[in-house]
């Protein structure tokens, strides 16, 4: 019940278009994160047949895509969601905001951790791929369609491909 | 009626490998926008949530999330469609195309119109991301993975991230 | 069957987080494989509508598009594959690899050959749009969220919009 009110708290402060209670169970950012609570619990009981077999239900209806794996925060947000990519070494810290079409992706085929680290309050913006066993600090802001292949400090904004660091953004923006 | 005519018309014409009628009904452009027309309906007259109900059973049917609230003109075609993500306040104006990928999404959490405003005969290539609250003119059009946050005025041709005009393209070409 | 042995043996190579055999079946990369054979075979005898009803089912199962016009080789692998189209007349070698997000898609309107054809053993990373009738050389790799829209030379890295060649990359990586 904390985690249905977080999340009603949560999506009525993302999105503008927001208009009714009831209206939650539609946003595939909470149901495809009712499913990684299961599938991740089963994942850390190693049932793991049974937990990429939900994780893949979950996909097809919301479009996102989460290892069961994945270790997500409080108050996460999947704006949209569709295509999204969580790889299974992902570890997400709490109010980090993404965007469809978003991969927290690896880059080789070795085994151990292989996915990104998403510090708090991070925002990444639509279609950008976020690669490897890399770190993004605290704050930082990930432009759409940015390709991003190291770590990023905390506070900074980047973007391009591949991601380079842009100078004058200070305001807090939403980077759909 | 008007709208099958339309649209047959309009598939025929944009997909080199549309082959019979019965076809018509498998593309997702056109299942989509039958979608909306309801939705849409539904919206203007306040039901919410049926109507948000409706445009999401229609995203995870055709993987093309069009918010109610959208308007779309005329002739518009969406080719192959899955991650298409258009937003509320988006203007659709007539003959648009775009790929599949492409977002018409806002960049910052205020309300009052927020998405694109597309005019007449644009093309939007695949996976392009057109962000914010921008007017894309007459018979431009944006390239592949392109991610646009200005203004873009008529008959131009964009690329790139962040998007930038592009010199030498004069004869109309479909970019997919 | 050896198509079987070979997904299996091909999957459990290419995704460190694979863990059991009938993790299998809950592959897209297999399932539309499965449906992509049959909907060639329709194709090639001329149900047109059929194999296209198939291709459609498929997509709506894994979020993975490909035309059943297209030519598959052997060991083809689609990780994740969301957002994948393919169009009718692609062609793929042996021992591609694949991310989600990728196109294979065309630039114009005419009809013939007007989709890559891409030769054994190359790699495209997450996102990336490969587009026309251009050929992608044996080995070689395209960065995620690349844009190609000229041939790609054998044991070629390219990457960004649109695609140049990368000097400095000479061990194998998996771009995803």
């Amino acid at each position: 019940m904390n985690f249905l009110k977080e999340q009603l708290k949560l999506i009525r402060k993302e999105d503008p278009a927001f208009k009714s209670f009831w209206e939650l169970f539609l946003y595939p950012s909470f149901v495809v994160q009712i499913y990684h609570k299961i599938s991740h619990f089963l994942y850390l009981h190693k049932h793991y047949f049974l937990a990429r077999f939900l994780s893949e239900r979950a996909k097809r209806k919301t479009g996102i895509e989460i290892h069961p794996g994945a270790r997500i925060g409080k108050n996460f947000f999947i704006d949209h969601g569709n295509g999204v990519v969580i790889g299974e070494t992902t570890f997400i810290g709490n109010n980090v905001t993404i965007f469809h079409g978003v991969t927290l992706g690896g880059v080789n085929d070795c085994k151990g951790k292989r996915h990104p680290t998403i510090r708090d309050n991070v925002i990444i913006g639509a279609h950008a791929q976020v690669l490897g066993n890399i770190i993004i600090g605290k704050n930082a802001k990930i432009g759409a369609g940015a390709v991003v292949l190291k770590n990023v400090s905390a506070n900074k904004t980047v973007v391009g491909i591949p991601a380079k660091e842009k100078n004058c953004i200070n305001k807090k923006k939403r980077v759909q």
